[in-house]
């Protein structure tokens, strides 16, 4: 081996150990955050919650495009090698401008896995959609359907207070049932033929599966994007031969308000203990 | 009258005829313009509701002082003679922060209002407190309450689905009523005394009070700060003899973000229709 390919083996080598990066408006993308690190053990993740800021969903597009590339710059100081936007109102609203804002760093958002899921899932070509009111008012996941298949029937519901009921942990029981049926009745309990695939189209939807699926009755796959945004992630590093080799690394996180709270509702989402002690308070101001 | 005499009487007028900025993180401070327009129907009224950077019942206190600084200060440009902070988490948190910020123009909020009018109704002594989560954890009802009561009781019961059940307009039947059961069960079904009133430390609950009083029972009075600020603002007009006595004046309508929204949750709080296209976008970035 010459100095020169040394050289080049070294670059790849640095490149391959850069991060990833994660962003949310809280911690919902922390589902995002465990399907990535269940499929690419060894990759270093870094996570950023704009917790001051949150929640996205009932903002408008020019707030969220504007939060979210401030954030997205803030994660941009790590040396990262890609960024997921793990918040579906920032995937539906603003993926172009983070991707112009971004570049070269490619971005990958979870809208489009979340479609590519549900048209997978659907025999019948009839999907429903969940989300907050930013990501239902976009229509991305409408879009983001019938680009892969042009003659599939896709409804949507905004669900918003699904988010305040993820946050308190109130995930099973009574409550989430009749705030599902409330939602969902219309939707599923109609006299015409009902959807067969339900888009989890928020991230903090996923620990709500229970009181859905009871809500929505039998025959009906609920998909999220959780797990083909991380199998997207896989194959984009893949692609550009950047998956890392060395050892696992823990993870950082990154919240721009109140750490505490981070903490103790993000463990919910991520399905482990988060130390508040590791999460790191970051100022985005200008 | 000599000349010195009308100039003074004409400083007087011009005084008098400034408006009373009402400040709050989104729509739920409407039910404190609401009581303010009813106490004072001359007066000239200007609101503020922060909605991009809402809610603030779930940050920091540290974050919730410097939005609610910035915030205010945008409202000192429609030359105020009187700030209403009409949202209890900056009220809990930020209002010395913001009596400095803003002198010599004074400042109400609704905590102080709301624990006279508790101390007011509670003939036990034993009082109860909902509110964020910001709000609670700050226990500024609690000081306030023993400030005025020494030998008060006072629980604290942070209540935040309240808060999306309120904007989503679900504030009668079986759903609310299930969460407040769930959220007030240990304070008002215990084996103790329970008690005698209970203190809506939010100005998003009062219009759940139907679906509140069910869960707590026969023998709670509910109070909350819109009226006893508005008397509290009527009685600082007085002793500073600020009061207006021009004919009424249509209000103002300022949100940081999503001014249709704004109207159209907004309006549920008022009690009357806002029209969207009576409601600025203001930009609060420095």
């Amino acid at each position: 081996m010459n100095d020169k390919q040394t050289g080049i083996n070294d670059k790849q080598t640095e490149m391959n150990d850069k991060q990833i990066g994660i962003f949310d408006s809280g911690v919902g993308g922390l589902t995002v955050m465990a399907a990535i690190a269940r499929q690419l053990p060894r990759e270093r993740l870094v996570y950023l919650g704009d917790t001051a800021r949150l929640p996205y969903g009932t903002k408008s597009a020019e707030t969220v495009s504007r939060y979210a590339v401030q954030a997205t710059r803030a994660l941009m100081r790590f040396d990262v090698k890609l960024i997921v936007v793990a918040c579906n109102t920032a995937s539906a609203v603003a993926l172009p401008v983070l991707t112009a804002a971004l570049a070269p760093v490619p971005v990958i958002g979870v809208v489009e896995p979340g479609a590519r899921a549900a048209v997978a899932a659907s025999r019948s070509g009839h999907i429903a959609v969940i989300g907050t009111e930013g990501t239902v008012r976009g229509g991305a996941y409408v879009r983001a359907v019938h680009a892969l298949k042009p003659d599939a029937r896709v409804e949507q519901k905004a669900c918003p207070l699904f988010v305040g009921l993820a946050e308190e942990g109130w995930t099973e029981g009574d409550v989430p049932e009749r705030v599902a049926t409330r939602y969902l009745h219309d939707v599923f309990d109609g006299a015409g033929e009902k959807p067969d695939t339900l888009v989890l189209g928020c991230t903090h939807f996923p620990v709500l599966t229970q009181p859905i699926a009871r809500a929505v009755g039998a025959g009906v796959t609920l998909v999220d994007s959780a797990q083909t945004t991380a199998e997207e992630v896989a194959r984009l590093l893949d692609e550009k031969d950047l998956r890392r080799r060395g050892a696992a690394a823990a993870p950082i996180f990154l919240a721009t308000d109140a750490v505490e709270r981070f903490a103790r509702v993000g463990s919910l989402f991520l399905g482990r203990t988060i130390d508040p002690a590791h999460v790191e308070l970051v100022d985005l101001a200008p």
